[in-house]
């Protein structure tokens, strides 16, 4: 019986198929960021090192390659915005923990405590100019315009979510306005150019961008249910710390809405005055399992996967699709 | 006698002529500019305008419009390249200031101390992605290659001078190189960019790159002069700030060099200790003039605008030659 049951219990989602299919470029990839983030400055290589070889699973780049094969790439224009994509997205990191004067990030101590804010600053500025010289080199302006369009997104919504942070009010809609910039659009664009720089059809390209957007959506909404699930010790950064900035993320505007009054002077101390105790955050994911605030979320990010997994109907059932349907399903599934 | 010198006397230089030949275009410029900084999310075109409105000259714009036409641009793609460049220089100043906690910025409050620094990082970001949208439009991947390039040498020679600002050790050459790459590549890139975009010969555009990148070092070093000068109440900066902040410039460094023993537990005190007190400004400025520092960094800015001139030797001696002529005399002459 015993035998029969494991036999049958699915296997739970993994990186595995996708990661054997993309072997070859990834490792190319890595050869690209490597060479690229070296400077004769020598604070540049070792800020950049510290945050490259973090415990980031390089997920947007391996969207970039993904989307680019599964379209049809045959020559390797793909790697070198596939690397660019890495490079915004570590730009956007180091800028954001000066932003957030965050601890951790990648399982590491932040750069900017390390070297100091002005460095991570000026790395930032140094990986992303970096960004656009490898994407000169991919040769392709439509994919640049794909991606100098994110990177203006990503900013919109960093400063959204900076200046509307704290807003216990936010609704459920600007939250993912908010999400979909400083985060799914960076997977969407890191889909579409792939596909656009294979000179796939336009809605091929479309339905890549669409399958990016929504597999963020649903990644970031998972990292933040994760902030509150307890689970989160291997996550490459503090449990808690949303709580403890007080941002308005939906789990827990999900349970500010779903608690009753007996709470609302538990929030106004928490989140309003900033004045949390010992304890505060242990009761707030006791709020959140009790409310189902946290599975609300969970269920919204599934249903995001679901949505993505949908965009691929049209492609090739087999090899790139999936492992790009299973990439949807582990983006849920994962622990960290 | 008086009327006679007066006459005789020579006419300061001034913008006067490369204002009236680019007026038309940077009306255009200014436009673009003011169309791209807009956003939907608040913070971000209020930001933007509290620096662009300042007292910036746009010098940098104003390079790229006429190296492009001096080099035979008939079509506009050049203004599109010379609103991104003085994104980019923005971007730069938002980013800088943050950097130095500097306090004023051409002739306002520092943006970072109304809007905070974190919203000063992000709507840099903003304005350097925004750089990148608005050279797609210029469709020239060659224009593309350059400014990229050059936003990466300018965070190397950022990070440079971060590393390296307080090393009163800093020989002339180094400093030298971090002109060179800090503020003279913004300008050489936005000649080149200019030329290249008009489709110029690529003798045409490496004269012009030689032209901007000397106008560059010209204009730094009568900068750094100017902090000293004592005539800098007019600069969009608090006079002083440097020897403040104990930054290594070329004026600094040859007062330390060259001034006797005497004065080696003043510096020690001033700079290595950074123990100021009332007075010790004008001592060095005391200093500064009595070792002809000062006048030997005017002198070597003057060197770089006459090497600047003689790069347009064999440019159409009408129309935009000599208003650039006059550029680099101007940029040595002025006094804020």
């Amino acid at each position: 019986m015993e035998a029969a049951r494991t036999a049958i219990a699915p296997k739970p989602p993994s990186l595995d198929a996708l990661l054997r299919l993309g072997a070859a470029d990834m490792a190319a990839v890595d050869a690209l960021i490597r060479r690229h983030m070296d400077s004769p400055v020598p604070v540049i290589p070792a800020l950049a090192e510290h945050l490259i070889n973090g415990s980031g699973k390089r997920l947007r780049p391996l969207l970039t390659v993904a989307a680019a094969r599964l379209a049809g790439a045959r020559d390797d224009a793909c790697l070198k915005l596939a690397a660019a994509v890495e490079f915004i997205h570590t730009a956007t990191l180091l800028h954001d923990d000066v932003v957030d004067s965050s601890q951790l990030r990648r399982g590491r101590v932040a750069a900017h405590l390390i070297w100091g804010a002005p460095s991570s600053v000026l790395v930032g500025d140094f990986l992303f100019a970096r960004a656009f010289e490898l994407m000169v080199g991919a040769d392709s302006m439509p994919a640049l315009e794909i991606l100098a369009r994110a990177s203006r997104v990503i900013a919109e919504g960093e400063v959204l979510q900076l200046t509307r942070a704290h807003d216990m009010d936010l609704t459920e809609e600007i939250y993912l306005d908010i999400v979909r910039a400083k985060t799914a659009e960076l997977f969407a664009a890191a889909a579409e150019s792939g596909a656009v720089s294979a000179g796939a059809p336009t809605e091929r390209c479309r339905a890549l961008r669409r399958y990016g957007q929504d597999l963020g959506l649903a990644f970031q909404l998972v990292d933040d249910a994760l902030d509150y699930s307890g689970e989160s010790r291997e996550l490459g950064k503090n449990p808690g710390d949303d709580f403890r900035e007080g941002k308005a993320t939906l789990p827990l505007l999900l349970a500010i809405d779903r608690s009753g009054p007996s709470e609302a002077e538990f929030w106004r101390r928490t989140i309003d005055r900033r004045e949390q105790a010992d304890g505060d955050f242990d009761r707030v994911c006791e709020i959140m399992r009790q409310t189902g605030a946290l599975e609300a979320t969970l269920d919204l990010a599934q249903a995001y996967a679901e949505s993505a997994k949908a965009t691929l109907a049209d492609f090739d059932p087999k090899g790139w699709r999936p492992a790009l349907e299973e990439l949807a399903d582990f983006v849920v599934a994962r622990r960290a």
